[in-house]
């Protein structure tokens, strides 16, 4: 569960950016991105996996570029990785720290449970922003989609859930990132979790979750954003595994940049 | 525009089915599709360009297998086999003709302005079912969805309109017939079409609109149904080429075999 905030303090912006895998495109939602937060912002990346997104240097000039001040990289290796002082120290002194990952689930189990995922937490409830990038935009939910399927249909056991980093459960974000495909993995996913929106997002593109839940788009493409507040209809409970799911009455939206949805009272402002 | 019916008459069947590429997984769905005709029903195949989808006559024997009585498989090449006579005649003798294409254009251009497009629809009113599978669900439609991008976000100019075959006007369909991301074109359909309901079909799964206007599915696999009447915002007319379309407010259901849907009061049944 996300931290308790002080009565003074306001949480921090949660970041769900797709995959950056064009800088040149990426770089307008970073500029963007970076002037919500303090004036030469100090940015941490976390990553785990190989690189998926590229070269990793790019992305580290990439927000140097786009006005942070200092960028510092740790690649985790080990779940001791997420213990260590000087990443911890440096976490307190961030205005942003980026997630990377090649999959959600590498990444959720090198933090979970370790003081890098309790500093987190609490930085982002004291205000420091969190973002995650293309497959670890997923970590940020609390219900966290680590496996989907392809197509367009749910099925039973397509999608699988595992604990994410829990900043917002508001949300259960698709573990593609970029993925064209992502309807089935999210209407999978809001079967088993009707309690959350459906977040997709295409590739250099961001959704930005500010204090107040209120969601706005960034970026050169869309997402997709499904609501099950009015489900009238779910087999989940009944069907075989593989066999595909039905699932009625979800609202749909699709959103650009500029679009902002308040996710307390599910409705476009 | 469909033919009038005459007050005693009752339209026959329209069928979308999505491609057909597993014999095996499609030859349940056949059973059951002609089961709902006359017993030992006459089928014709009307194709063009190359099958797309396995073997030509693998999908005879499937028909005969299902319960056809008779069979029979015309490969359209010009304009001018589209005013065929023996064609024309066994079309007044059918009790099903089934759609076969590789890409929408190719057959609804054959097609189009001729005597057989007549016959199709004068026999449709008069009873007669037809059933486009794979790309070729989408000439059922009154306004066809002739091209398609992939990915998940509607982009302007992403889906381009060609007349279709003009059975019904309730639905798009989209014209991937089987494809996993349909998501993004059946958006752009409906940018464009905002009244018809958008339908995307997976491989060996048939929608079937009855006479009454419900739709049943029938199938291994799911359908997606877009329904846009309260749609809340298009920008559609706004963006310019290739920018993502920002859509909000559609009512999305994944319906499975057995599911029926009422096309005219948009709800299920």
């Amino acid at each position: 569960m996300p931290a308790k905030l002080g009565p003074d303090r306001s949480r921090g912006y949660i970041i769900a950016a797709g995959a950056l895998a064009d800088a040149a495109r990426a770089a307008d939602t970073f500029t963007r991105l970076l002037a919500l937060l303090a004036p030469q912002p100090r940015v941490v990346i976390v990553a785990s996996g190989e690189a998926a997104d590229g070269d990793d240097s790019e992305l580290e000039s990439l927000l140097r570029a786009a006005g942070a001040a200092e960028t510092m990289r740790v690649l985790l290796r080990t779940r001791a990785d997420s213990e260590q002082l000087a990443l911890l120290a440096a976490i307190d002194q961030a205005q942003l720290v980026l997630l990377q990952t090649d999959q959600p689930l590498r990444l959720s189990t090198l933090i979970g449970g370790t003081r890098l995922a309790r500093a987190l937490r609490r930085r982002n409830a004291e205000g420091m922003a969190v973002a995650g990038c293309g497959p670890a935009a997923a970590l940020l939910c609390e219900h966290m989609v680590a496996h989907g399927e392809q197509g367009a249909t749910p099925r039973q056991g397509g999608v699988q859930f595992a604990p994410g980093l829990g900043l917002t459960n508001r949300v259960v974000i698709d573990q593609g990132g970029h993925a064209g495909d992502r309807l089935g993995r999210l209407l999978g996913a809001l079967a088993l979790n009707p309690f959350a929106l459906g977040l997709g997002i295409d590739a250099a593109t961001a959704a930005i979750i500010g204090p107040d839940n209120v969601l706005e788009v960034l970026g050169a493409g869309g997402i997709t954003l499904l609501d099950p507040a009015e489900m009238a209809e779910s087999n989940v409970a009944d069907v075989t595994p593989g066999a595909p799911i039905r699932i009625t009455n979800l609202r749909l939206h699709a959103l650009t940049a500029g679009a902002r949805y308040d996710l307390d009272f599910r409705q476009s402002l």
